[in-house]
């Protein structure tokens, strides 16, 4: 489990981001921005900061902010039911620059940092590059992971449904939400 | 009908308040940003200028710009069948301040400026004012309008399925979607 520390730290450092790229939050938002280690405990690697600005039954929408070279755990989002195929996302890029890795035909080198001795959970290999204001949208079931650059990134995302709880991770080790 | 001239200012100026916004567009999204004049060609009173992220069959986003004290006249998002009770949309303010309107109790005097002899066609009085950072979601089939500031407003509009072709104006002399 993160620290309180960490988890503070993390939190003053995704702060910083969002002022470089002029997102305003509400002081609400500020101190509630969601650490998310993925109960790997090992963040600054894997693991990702966000905030949730809508979770209703029908749409969600958040700002994903990601330390460099910080990677999201490959991930899908399953079918859920008979009526719901899954969940479909949209990301934004809106500062930085993030490496995106779907399945598909792999196509050239793969500029991400995939981390030591997690190689095999990194399967898809099928590379989007995304600047400020390019995007990729996402459909339910695709394989996925992502890593931001250099610089870091803020990354928006816009979705059905937020399940975030029913997401499969290709790693075992992971839990997405931790107790 | 608008004319190219007044389509061309418009998009211009548009373009300064998302520069001003820190918000980056693609250059094919700043060409095709959308100027919605709801077919009253009075476009400085009443419209608004709209940039669409994503606009699938499940979900949408938008960047909405509004001049100083234009206006998005009142309509609703009526159900569309019995799995689908309509458009639900989240408003967050991005930049400047928006006074939107609602059903409901009214509470208080209204800040906005009702355009003059359209009085009628504004029946929604319960008054939300939004700051950056601040959001506020609407529900279907519920009548809105909302009015920009004295410095204009960008407004960021998470939705589930976009149909603004199904939108119902109060106004009758409204087309969303001229020719």
């Amino acid at each position: 489990m993160l620290s309180k520390e960490k988890i503070a730290q993390a939190r003053a450092r995704a702060l910083e981001y969002f002022e470089r790229a002029n997102i305003v939050l509400t002081d609400e938002e500020k101190a509630n921005i969601e650490i998310a280690d993925m109960g790997l405990g090992d963040l600054d690697s894997m693991g990702l900061q966000l905030v949730t600005y809508v979770s209703t039954e029908r749409c969600s929408a958040k700002e994903l902010v990601l330390f460099p070279h910080q990677t999201c755990p490959e991930h899908r989002h399953p079918p859920l039911s008979a009526d719901n195929p899954g969940k479909e996302e949209t990301f934004r890029c809106r500062y930085g620059e993030v490496y995106v890795y779907v399945d598909g035909e792999p196509n050239g080198d793969i500029v991400a940092k995939i981390p030591a001795g997690k190689e095999e959970y990194f399967t898809a290999k099928h590379q989007i590059i995304l600047h400020p204001g390019e995007q990729f949208t996402l459909y339910p079931n695709t394989r996925h992971w992502f890593q931001a650059g250099p610089d870091g990134c803020i990354v928006s995302e816009f979705s059905t449904k937020n399940v975030d709880e029913e997401d499969i991770f290709t790693d075992p080790a992971i839990v997405r939400m931790p107790e």
